[in-house]
């Protein structure tokens, strides 16, 4: 295999932790298969134990690379990071690594490893970009337009400043652009119901960065929004800080999770409703495609110098090929240099006065943008 | 109508806010009526414009309680509290005030305003009580296992201290203890994925102080939660900051709207999932049911000197009678005893390393011990 220029890859390359998430192989690869058939141009490296992937020894487009540990589900964040140096998962975000020419053998790595672990393993191996303080979690939920919204950080930040907010506000930004093919997607900044506070000091102080950076062209702001406009659809982005994103990303999970357990109960209350349920299985089936979050599987690090992208720890084999797919579709459109180009522009772009203002947060940007010039 | 004695109430009478939410007395009438018939022990203030409330002028157990002005559902909050002192939202308030004998007109008091209106005139006109710094919006969803579970707060406080969450704590457990019955409700405190990061600051000296009001038997306190357990009902009482609350609470909402939308597209595809529908009608009328935030309208406003409900603005006749239910509920398990009661207690109670501690609120806990001792 040959060497690929990052920059406009023909061939795309994906580097696979195959020992992750609840199930490991017997899960990913299955996965990996399905993807390479479905992507003729993709090239995959997949990392872990070998004898785990001795199944795979013979695939076409493959390579198969050692692992000797493997991080599992609730290791803390210091093994994974001190004691497994040879895990799966570390070995797979290293082929991210540039070598000294500048050429890395993947342009983007996937794990259903556990989040922590990967966010820590990823932040120490392949550092933050340039202008970037903190990576963010991102992911994508399905809304009554009939599209995504993409929603940051979702938990890799508890306390996040202004600046933070306007970093992912741009971050996601790129994402979207790369990964859905929208120029300019629409920016929203979570809030809650303005007739009863409007929001704590960082938010408003985050409002008045995105509105800068809005008012030199750099991302498309379209103000505050609720909880419910996730859903709405009322923006393509939605950003926040990692403690509310996850609160709001775990209850919609326990929401879902309630209302599919109640329409199994109901369908299954007597002879009458399942015969109704038998009649309205099409429906049924259509409804649960709309709604099935597998569809959306894989959640972007960004932030990173390199794609990383996370698996749900338990997917199936369907699940984890979306996240392939997703982490696929970002490398094939530069994510990574979108996301690096945007940064800095807008750093740049900011008016002075707005790195002028009072707190303890401003000087970061300020900070941000001299080194940035 | 005689004098009641608020300790142990043998009739019960609510002030109403007639004039409030979307549709005013168009709704709240006729639910007052329903509520009458159902409760023949029952007295209602209706409070609002003369004309308005005439239907209403020979209701038995009702007495017409005039009022100049209506607070509207866009009225900034300065607007209700300095200029429109003789709305129906702050007449309804007055009526909690105690005379000088003890004596109030009214055990609770529910309107569907404006949510920042009427915590503020509400806070204004009766304070706050001994030992709580900030008052709370409480509210129940429905979970899993086909109980529910109350959340507070919902968005009256953006930035909390430990020691708030603590008070929201015992507030919700004396609300739950009132209303559900439920001797020793279980608390969690609402954190995000312990894999990711373990919280913030606050959030993990609130579950220090938690653990202590718990040792010292003041509340039951469970643990961490996330967001899911909202739904899967793994506590009575889910505490948590006024933003996330809100956050969690909308985004619900949102979800559930686009599932019944969903839903709803459908079975309304074509003429044989239309058929589909109408076999299915049962089960989808009970499913309706069964996840019917009407049937759960009315949140609390904890920590006042008085019984404050709100009913959504948007409440139909059926939903604002619920909320008079729940308000009756409160008044006649007397809600603010309890919660006067409880609060008192938990900070006697608690141990004065619990206010050592060292940081800026934890002077706050001491302060209010040293007051309440």
């Amino acid at each position: 295999m040959t060497s690929l220029d990052s920059r406009a890859p023909s061939v795309v390359r994906l580097a696979v932790d195959c020992m992750g998430g609840d199930h490991g192989p017997s899960t990913t690869l299955p996965a990996c298969q399905a993807f390479l058939e479905k992507h003729p141009e993709a090239e995959l490296l997949l990392v872990g134990l070998p004898d785990a992937l001795a199944p795979a020894a013979a695939w076409p487009r493959c390579r198969l690379v050692p692992a000797s540990e493997v991080v599992s589900m609730d290791d803390p964040v210091e093994v994974a990071l001190r004691r497994k140096k040879d895990s799966s998962m570390r070995v797979a975000i290293n082929q991210l690594k540039p070598d000294a020419n500048g050429h890395a053998a993947a342009q983007a790595c996937v794990s259903a490893g556990n989040t922590g672990a990967l966010m820590a393993v990823a932040r120490y191996v392949l550092k933050t970009l340039e202008g970037i303080d903190r990576p963010a979690i991102a992911s994508v939920m399905p809304n009554e337009s009939g599209g995504f919204t993409t929603v940051l950080d979702l938990g890799a930040n508890v306390d996040c400043s202004a600046e933070h907010l306007l970093q992912f506000a741009v971050m996601g930004s790129a994402l979207v652009a790369a990964v859905e093919g929208k120029a300019s997607p629409t920016v929203g900044l979570l809030n809650i119901g303005e007739e009863v506070i409007k929001g704590s000091e960082t938010i408003k102080r985050a409002g008045e960065l995105l509105r800068a950076a809005a008012a030199a062209g750099q991302i498309n702001f379209h103000g505050n929004v609720e909880g419910n406009d996730i859903f709405k659809g009322t923006t393509d982005l939605v950003v926040c800080d990692g403690f509310v994103g996850n609160v709001a990303l775990k209850t919609a999970e326990g929401l879902a999770s309630m209302i599919s357990t109640i329409i199994r109960q109901e369908f299954s209350r007597n002879p009458l409703t399942k015969l109704a349920a038998l009649l309205a299985l099409p429906v049924l089936k259509r409804f649960k495609g709309r709604v099935d979050h597998r569809r959306l599987n894989g959640a972007a690090l960004l932030g990173l110098r390199g794609l990383v992208f996370k698996s749900h720890g338990s997917a199936d084999a369907f699940a984890f090929e979306q996240a392939l797919n997703r982490a696929y579709d970002a490398a094939r459109n530069r994510l990574l240099d979108r996301v690096h180009d945007q940064i800095i522009a807008t750093l740049q772009s900011m008016p002075a006065s707005a790195d002028a203002a009072d707190g303890g947060d401003a000087g970061d940007t300020a900070a941000i943008a001299a080194h940035a010039a």
